[in-house]
């Protein structure tokens, strides 16, 4: 039997299903891109099918050539059993065995993984430094979303509970967080939570050339404003990053890495985000050994990330 | 060549080394104390040396019987190297490669572990429990050590500076710890700080009990009144308890560990210490899945778990 030399891996967001052909030399030779916004459970299923089947046609290969699959989707899951518990975006989805259903339907062997591991193993197994041996990633999008990679391996835990980095609490009584804790810097530093301060803000009285925005107001609203120099825009996302450089010296404490990759809608931002959180960082974190050791990155994968590192853990567990 | 049997611990500690002879079926054979109190270098690694003939007698066994030596210090260090850059106790200790000069006086192989991560590593390979997977370790001293244990293996992190637990930062621009950031959990709740915050408190003029006490005021005086009903020692308790609840909240989120467990002097306060730690654990984590799954706990091998520790890590490297 010859070996396979292609990895499919699938993200399941909010209201899409992106699907990716990668190869074992790591290039992403073709992706498709579902739509499942307002399907119930059936649906989606049948848009994820699809979308294996149209991703693998526009690559010009066929199931013998893969390998296995990987699926990214957001949590709550049971990583070992391989179940997706429930998905607040689609209607019905309740213990779903994702991965069961798509080896059945195509005779690959198939894994889950949390979204936000998956694309803390795209920013590692694709980045090209050798020496790279430990990562933890943020995704500051409607929440925050942690991964964290350890010589090639996404960090689990006991439970599959590792890297909930969003739930890090950053200020003790502080804002109340959607999971039930206060202080999160979920509540702070999220796109939806850094919108949510400006527009309470605004609310307050503050003047901002953000009150001319119309309709709600974004995270990108926040960063455009602040890139032109709004001063209440700015003081929001000096904010942000003052709480994702809590969180980080906070995560170098304990995993010691290497690298921490900001991604997600915020991290689109830019600069704008990455100077006052890497101003904050220098500012916060002790200043004897091995501080010096750690970098504060963008994101270089974009939104692929989830669906590279999700064939990145197919290849990892399946690979050889 | 018949498989050696027995591992060698040592912990070198702030006024005394502590010698055992541990089997692979992990039994404490024999255990030996060496003071070195006011030595410098050279009569440190004479007292270190001496102790390892005197372990190996009390033992009744020769050097033939032991497999490698495994040698647990305080830090700053370098574990790859095995070297110990620094020590505040030992005049003229600078960048020791101990496990080196042992290898060459005992022709053992040898290594070099961080005193903490030593413990974490005796805790974890103590316990009975076969499920154990993943264990965090505060030691509650003059400072707080951290050790993380993830299958078996210490977390040394990308450049060896993983689990530095006391810095995690539990109260932004909080107290001035001493390794330059302020808010540490270490300037809240090691024994020296618990001890210190209620000494400061006394001088404010608090009615306490305490001010009874004479000469310095120690962690073990404060349990000692909260155990006698103290209102003020209660409160001085009850914040470092309250401190170490919000670190295990945090290290559970990045980890996901079964167990966490409280070693060091302010450990021996016992329940007084631990009850209002998981008060407050249960309190401020969310009560979503998995909170239940972890253990708050005190250490079960008191002050000899570094060096119990110091020969695990050996038996993992240098076992077959």
């Amino acid at each position: 039997m010859t070996k396979k030399p292609y990895y499919l891996g699938i993200d399941l967001g909010a209201s899409s299903v992106k699907t990716g052909v990668v190869s074992t030399e790591k290039n992403l030779k073709a992706t498709f891109v579902g739509d499942t916004a307002g399907k119930d459970a059936k649906g989606v299923l049948k848009a994820i099918f699809t979308s294996v089947r149209q991703v693998i046609a526009k690559a010009d290969m066929t199931l013998d050539d893969i390998a296995a699959i990987g699926v990214a989707s957001p949590g709550p899951l049971d990583l070992k059993a391989g179940i997706i518990y429930d998905s607040p975006n689609i209607r019905g989805w309740r213990n779903i065995p994702l991965p069961k259903l798509l080896s059945e339907e195509f005779s690959l062997p198939a894994l889950l993984e949390n979204d936000a591991n998956a694309a803390a193993l795209g920013e590692y197994h694709h980045n090209p430094d050798p020496q790279l041996r430990v990562l933890a990633m943020y995704t500051l999008g409607t929440g925050i979303g942690g991964g964290i990679v350890i010589d090639g391996k996404a960090l689990h835990g006991a439970q599959g509970n590792a890297a909930e980095l969003g739930h890090i609490i950053v200020e003790p009584d502080g804002r109340q967080c959607a999971c039930g804790q206060r202080g999160c810097v979920e509540a702070y530093s999220s796109a939806t939570s850094t919108a949510a301060r400006a527009a309470q803000a605004l609310q307050q009285g503050c003047e901002s050339s953000l009150s001319q925005v119309e309709g709600t107001l974004t995270a990108k609203d926040v960063a455009d404003h602040a890139r032109q120099g709004d001063a209440l825009a700015i003081k929001i996302i000096d904010q942000s990053a003052y709480y994702l450089a809590l969180l980080s010296v906070n995560v170098w404490h304990v995993i010691d890495p290497q690298k921490i990759v900001l991604g997600g809608g915020l991290a689109l931002a830019g600069n704008v985000l990455l100077d006052p959180v890497r101003k904050h960082f220098q500012r916060l974190c002790w200043k004897m050994q091995g501080a010096g050791g750690v970098q504060i990155v963008l994101a270089s994968l974009g939104n692929q990330a989830g669906m590279i590192g999700a064939a990145s853990a197919a290849a990892l567990a399946f690979g050889r």
